[in-house]
Parts: structure tokens; C-alpha cells; sequence
């Protein structure tokens, strides 16, 4: 059959609204936000229903049609778009099924469509007292579908866990075309194995999410922001454990940031000044929060910070007193990717460790770089409770950003590597998509791929669904 | 080959220690421990590492010999059992591999082999001020393989998760003899499919558990247990919620009870009482806890439990000021099943439905239950925060046990198609097994029991892994 054979056959089976071959549509679709990848397809579906999903899927499979599915688009991966490099695919948009379905407060649950934004479902929850506990920075675009296949993670992943934690039940269209409803929203279910498990994290490789039923918790009704000065990380490490003890495991979010990191904030973005009078090689940016009005939270916690300042486990430190001054603090740890642009190349690596290896991974890792690749700038910042860092590698001041990133490779290989010898992961929340799939086969044990290799041959035969990323 | 020669092919390969035939030995891993289910086999392996347990599964899966792997044997569904009915398998035990080989305190971890017991999980927390958090009745005898395995439960679920949530990393022996290496202690890792994910729930049928990771908490050191009158399971779960919000989410328990299961401990178990006056048509267990010693929560929770009893939510309640009275009120949740015993048969079912569902499903599913097998008594009970009910059905007073037990078929169908029609679990807590794997397939929607076939097929192609449990 021809191209205009299937379109037809499709609009025919789906409807009009449910096939996209508009040029100018498409090519909003097929751009990653920073300019990264460019995809390349001719034809996009938008089904409006699970069972138009199913249809979709279903003809897919009999033609030998590949298909990638896609959210928000807002992964940094290369895991949403088709058409890279040699690879023909056709999208599947689940755009139009973005409705929340249900908010059940006495079960703590939502229910929504897979094109529903983590922002809108955070809206649903907040107005029955609740929240749904992911936090990101793509938050107003990222969807049900997107957070599901990368298991996102983001800044909450410390107290309430990733999106695997968070997600109870699962539809979905499977490669074979069957719909599998294990769209439940139940907190106990051994009836075998844990498919909708699998298809966290998939990436898309194993069937299309259709709808999504997630855990809520009651909404943090107080919250202190704090941003504090420690001498190292394993500082920041000890701290930790000794903050989730002082106040009772309301530890929301504990983000660690280096001077440089910070520097380059201060001087490129518009507007934003250091908390503290004097300089200190880390910083921490915390939160702890709670669903009671309780004023002993924050008597708990100056008090703890008055001890950790005694000690001199901090050697500064300040808690916003007001939403503004949590703003402000807020504002330079979410600057530290868009500072760094400024001054120049900046190789990246999404990394974890176990929470205890930090420090020496840190440490380890950075004096390596900078044997090796003399004057690069190491920067990690990020969510050290979760034993994840940003490990990004800044080129020289003024150097020749071109050459810098031609390292790319040479760098990616030394911190995974790295990794790898402290039990880590090469990919802690992003993914692999088509850009580490590589590495990941460089890194991962034979056993697991091969395992791995098995399941996506048998759920998916003919290697339908997102044939580009995961496996080389 | 002659089943001698495996034998001794085994006793070379692994050494005499590892090879088990003595009858009493055997006799000993054979029996369920409610005497319900009876093994058979001539041969029973327990490996004493990694390695050695990866070549036994590696000459099976060459011969064609089947294997059932055993923890501490203490499941209620038939899944740890060799040579039930037709079937025809041999025992790999773990119990030599029994050591709890690392608390990591600042990544909060806990890493042991297949055959160490919760309560030795518990014990080596406990002496770094952590918690292992699992809490459950066989904790003394149940292992780390087991409870993965089997997705164990129990008291903490509500606040804590099941073993699935608890689980960081897992070393297994796949089907294959290959060594699966996810051992890792990560809090965030998305490199490809959750294998360790795949391996927890799984009984036995795609590897064997060699080792584990898992998470900790820090440990709960002050807990107040209280014992609370409520009138309808509505009111119950209305309560918890409230005492989620108003406790800052620091509720580790939340059972419920009727007051007929009340009764029948009170009349058959020495030295019970009942802890309040009056009696109410349902009790509540609830225990809230916090790893502060901050004296705000005592406050906050009788102030709560003030309202409670004014707004009428709540008849009576009671909490526990000496550690003998929490260990009482403890008792009556405890003795619920052994006092059920003395009334004669049971019929049991481990269920569970949303949260919000409870109500309904009760009221509902014991009319029909009244109905159709007149006098019988519905004594459900359990973990209601996880819309978990061991939903009992017991005898008419005096009646004949064996007539009433011959329901039990019957009564597992009403009982089922109910859960199915409140999107409930046939099987919240203790698994499949051989027990319900007809049930199973009758109730699973077929496009799951193909994919979870097909997956199981592709990792376990001669189908040696348990072949007795989860498939029909």
C-alpha cells in the first residue's frame, strides 16, 4: 500500500480530526524544545478515544507501520520524536485525550487521560485539599502519558517517591492492538506480574498509555524554605539524614548547588542575589512542609538549624520568612541550567549513585575531569537525597565551545564509568531514549539486556512500537 | 538420566552440603504450615551463594527438571510447595543463604541474602536507629526472597508501601542460569525496564532471589496506639482520612474489626478484654508514630480524638498509656483468624477495592453472601487504609464444617465477581499460587494473562521456574 493508501484507510477507521498530515502541525511536533533533535514524519494520529488508540495501534501493527508516541514533548532524551537519523516512524499524539477523569479524595486517587499535563492534575487534586506530589520543571507541559514512559522524577522524588511510586493502574494500548485495562486504583494487588511496572519506564517501546490512575497525598498546607551553607557534600549528606529525624520525615525537597553553580546564576540571570553574605562551597536548598497548621514544625526546625549552625555542619543559613524570599530562593536553584548556558558548552550526565557514595563520587570524578580535560569546569547540582546529581561538565572560560563538545563522547564514557564502579546509574531520571542508548549497552550487564530484549520481543514482535530507543 | 546420576551430577557441581535427600529433612520443607497443602520431592538444593544457585537453576533448566524455590515457607496459596497434585519438582532453599550483608545508614539501606528473615532485616535496622518497615504476623520465619516474591504486605502499607515499594535492587538466578546483577541501592534509575519490578510478585516463576536492597526509615520512636469505636466502615474510612491530615501524615496503622470478630476473640482467647465499655458495631486499631520525640503529636492526636468523639465519628476510643495496654489492644487484631478457628470452618478470601469502595462492597457482598448461603457469618477484617479486607465467611453457629466448607467454590466466585465489579483484587496480599490460579484466569482480563504469559515464556522458555503456580 502507498502512503495516501493508509492515510486514507486510517481517516476512514479513526475520522477526519484524528489524522494529521498538515505540514505546519506536524512540524510543532517534531522539534525537542532546545533544538537538539529534529524529527521527521509525514503523518501524526491524535486519537480521541482508548479504543480509537487501540485502532490506531492495531493497524500499525498489520502494516508494519512504526509508531512513536508522544506527550508533551518535552523530554530530553530523544525518546518522543520520530524520523532520527535512519529511523521512519509515524506519531502518535495523545494530545486530544487530556481530560482529568475523576478525583477520589476518601481513596486519595486521580484518574486522567494520558494528554492531561502534571500541571492540570496538580490543579484537580489541590482543589479537593490534595496533591499530586510530582513537581518538575515541564510541569504545564508534560502529561500523564510522558511521566508514566520516563518515569519522571523531579524535586519531590525524596519524600513522595517517582512517578512509579505514584502510579496505582494503567491502560493501555498494547502492540498487539489489545487494550490492557489495568486502569485500577488500588493500593494491593498480587494477581501476578506487575505489567503497568513495565510500562513505567518503558519509554513507549511497549505499548501506548491511554489513561492513568495515580496516588495523591493531602496537600502541604505550611512550608519553610531553606537555603544553607555546607562545606562539602558529605556535609550536605549528614544533614540530611539528621533533618528528616529532626522533623519527623517532612523533608520535602533537598537540592545541593556549588559555588560555581551559583556564581554563574548571580551574574547571568537578571534580578537574583545571594541569600548569605559570605561565600561557601555548597549550598542547600530545602523544604519542609506539612498537611497540619502545627507551629511546632517550624519551632522544630529553627531549632535544628540553630544546632547544625553550633556544630558548624552549616556555616550559614536562612529560612525565607516570606513567600517572596522562598521565591527568590527557589529562583536560583531553577537558574542553574539556563546560568550555565551562558558560559558556553556544557556536557551533561544524569546520573546517580547510592545517597551514602556521594561525596566520594563527587570528589572522585571531579579530579579525573579535570586531569583529563584540563580546565573544564565541573558543576553538579541537583537532588542529592535521591542520590542524583546533574553532573554537568562546563567548558574552560572562553574556550572554543565547538572543540569543547567534541569531548562529548570521551566525557560521557569517563563519568559513566565512574558510575558504574560506585553502583550507579547512567540515566537517573531522564531516560535513555536514542541518545544513551549506547551507553547503556556499553554499560548494562549482558544478562539484563538480554532480558530485557526478550520482553520487548515477546509483548512487541514486530518492534512496532518506538523501534529507536532503548536497545542499538 | 536416572534421577541418582542428577543427583550425583548435582553433588559434584555443588558439593555434598548443598544436595539434600534425607527424608526427614525434606519432610520438614514439605508441610504448609495450616497443613493445607502437602509436597512432594526426592531432592532439595540449598545453595550457600550466588554462584552455586545460578549452576543449579543452569543444570535444570539443561535437564528439564523443574524447581520450586522456598524462603521461609510460611505463604497461604500453595506457591511454595514441590509436587502438588500432578505436578513434579524439586525444592531450591535459601535458607543458607541467610546473611544480612549491609546497613548503609546515610543512604538508608539494607542489603541481605534470599534467606534472611524479616525480623533479622528488622533487627540489623534497628541497631542503626532505622526501621525496616515491613510488619507482618510470619516475620520471625518469612525471607527476603519470600516477601519479594510474594509482594508481601501487612501492618505498615499505609504509611510505608508493600515490599514493591520498599525493594531498591535485586540479584537473581534467571531462568536462563545467567545472574541478573540489579543489586543496586538506587533511589533513581531509569535505564530500561524495571526488572526488579518484574522479579518482585512474581512467585518464584521468573528466577530466583539470590540477594536485595531495600529501603529504610528512620526508626519510629515515640508510637501511640489507640482502640477506637466506630459504627459503619463508611465512618472508618472518613476517620482516616482525617487522621492523615490531622497527625501530618504519621498513621502506621489502621485495621478494622466488626464486633463479632471482637467476640469470638474475647470468648476464645485467654486473658482478653474488651478496652471500652459499651460495645460498637465496628472497632479500629490505629497506631500513629513519628522518629521525633516532639510532644505535639500526643497533643494534636487527642485534641483529634476530642472532635472525633463530639462530632459523633466516633463512640468511644481509647489510647493506650502503658506499653502492656498497646500490646493488648494489639492482641485483639491479632488472635482475629486463630479465634475464628474455634467457631469452626471459614471461608477466606484476601481482597481488596479502593478505599472509598469499602463501605459499599461490604454492605453489599455480605447481603448477597446472607442471602445465598443462609447463617453464614461475614467477618471481614484487615488493612482497611489499603482497601485491603481478609474477607471471612464463617459457618452458621454449630452447623457442620465440612458441608459449609464444600461453598467454598461458590463462595469464592460471589466473593470474587464482587471485587471484580469494584475493581478490586482477587488477591490483595498473599498471591496466586496454585491456590487461585483458576480464579485468576476466570477474573484477569485475557489480554493480561497473554501478556503475562508471553513474558513468561520469553524469559522461562522450558517453563522450569514454578511451573505449578499462577497459570492454569
Amino acid at each position: 500500500m502507498t502512503a495516501a493508501q493508509h492515510i486514507k484507510a486510517l481517516t476512514s477507521l479513526l475520522g477526519d480530526k484524528s489524522v494529521v498530515i498538515d505540514a505546519g502541525i506536524l512540524a510543532s511536533h517534531l522539534e525537542e524544545w532546545r533544538g537538539k533533535f529534529h524529527g521527521h514524519t509525514d503523518l501524526m494520529l491524535t486519537p480521541s478515544s482508548t479504543a480509537d488508540t487501540a485502532k490506531a495501534v492495531s493497524y500499525c501493527a498489520d502494516n508494519d507501520i512504526k509508531i512513536v508516541p508522544q506527550g508533551g514533548n518535552t523530554g530530553l532524551v530523544g525518546g518522543s520524536l520520530p524520523g532520527l537519523g535512519s529511523y521512519k516512524e509515524i506519531l502518535i499524539s495523545m494530545k486530544r485525550m487530556n481530560r482529568v477523569l475523576e478525583v477520589d479524595a476518601a481513596n486519595m486517587s486521580i484518574t486522567a487521560e494520558a494528554g492531561c499535563t502534571v500541571a492540570a492534575l496538580q490543579q484537580a487534586a489541590a482543589e479537593k485539599g490534595l496533591l499530586f506530589p510530582l513537581s518538575l520543571a515541564s510541569e504545564g507541559s508534560c502529561t500523564v502519558g510522558g511521566i508514566i514512559s520516563t518515569n519522571a522524577g523531579g524535586m519531590h522524588v525524596l519524600r513522595y517517591g517517582t512517578t512509579r511510586a505514584l502510579t496505582l493502574g494503567i491502560e493501555a494500548a498494547l502492540p498487539s492492538g489489545e487494550i490492557y485495562q489495568g486502569l485500577n486504583a488500588l493500593r494491593k494487588d498480587n494477581t501476578g506480574y506487575a505489567l503497568e511496572q513495565l510500562l513505567v519506564g518503558a519509554e513507549g517501546t511497549l505499548g501506548v498509555i491511554t489513561k492513568a490512575t495515580f496516588k495523591l497525598v493531602p496537600a502541604e498546607i505550611q512550608k519553610h524554605t531553606l537555603w544553607l551553607a555546607a562545606k562539602d557534600p558529605a556535609g550536605a549528606v549528614s544533614l540530611l539524614a539528621e533533618a528528616r529525624k529532626a522533623t519527623g520525615e517532612r523533608v520535602s525537597v533537598f537540592e545541593i548547588m556549588p559555588h560555581a553553580g551559583l556564581e554563574f546564576v548571580l551574574e547571568h540571570i537578571a534580578g537574583t542575589r545571594s541569600p548569605l553574605e559570605a561565600p561557601s562551597p555548597w549550598y542547600i536548598l530545602m523544604e519542609v512542609a506539612s498537611c497540619t497548621t502545627d507551629p511546632s514544625l517550624a519551632i522544630a526546625l529553627e531549632s535544628w538549624l540553630h544546632t547544625a549552625l553550633e556544630t558548624g555542619q552549616i556555616t550559614d543559613g536562612a529560612m525565607a520568612t516570606t513567600k517572596q524570599q522562598a521565591t527568590d530562593f527557589w529562583r536560583l536553584r531553577e537558574s542553574m541550567s539556563e546560568a550555565q548556558k551562558h558560559e558556553g558548552g556544557s556536557i551533561k550526565h544524569d546520573i546517580s549513585v547510592p545517597v551514602s557514595s556521594i561525596p566520594a563520587f563527587i570528589k572522585e570524578t571531579t579530579l579525573l575531569l579535570e586531569q583529563q580535560f584540563a580546565g573544564c569546569r565541573v558543576t553538579p547540582f541537583g537532588h542529592v537525597g535521591d542520590g542524583n546529581l546533574h553532573f554537568n561538565v562546563m567548558q574552560p572560560a572562553g574556550a572554543n565551545t565547538e572543540n569543547f563538545l567534541a569531548y562529548w563522547e570521551a566525557m560521557n564514557i569517563l563519568v559513566h564509568d565512574q558510575v558504574v564502579k560506585f553502583g550507579g546509574s547512567i540515566s537517573a531520571e531522564h531516560g535513555i531514549g536514542s541518545l544513551k542508548k549506547q551507553e547503556q549497552e556499553r554499560t548494562k550487564p549482558v544478562a539484563e539486556i538480554t532480558a530485557m530484549q526478550a520482553i520487548k520481543n515477546a509483548l512487541d514482535p514486530k518492534n512496532i512500537m518506538n523501534p529507536n530507543v532503548l536497545f542499538t
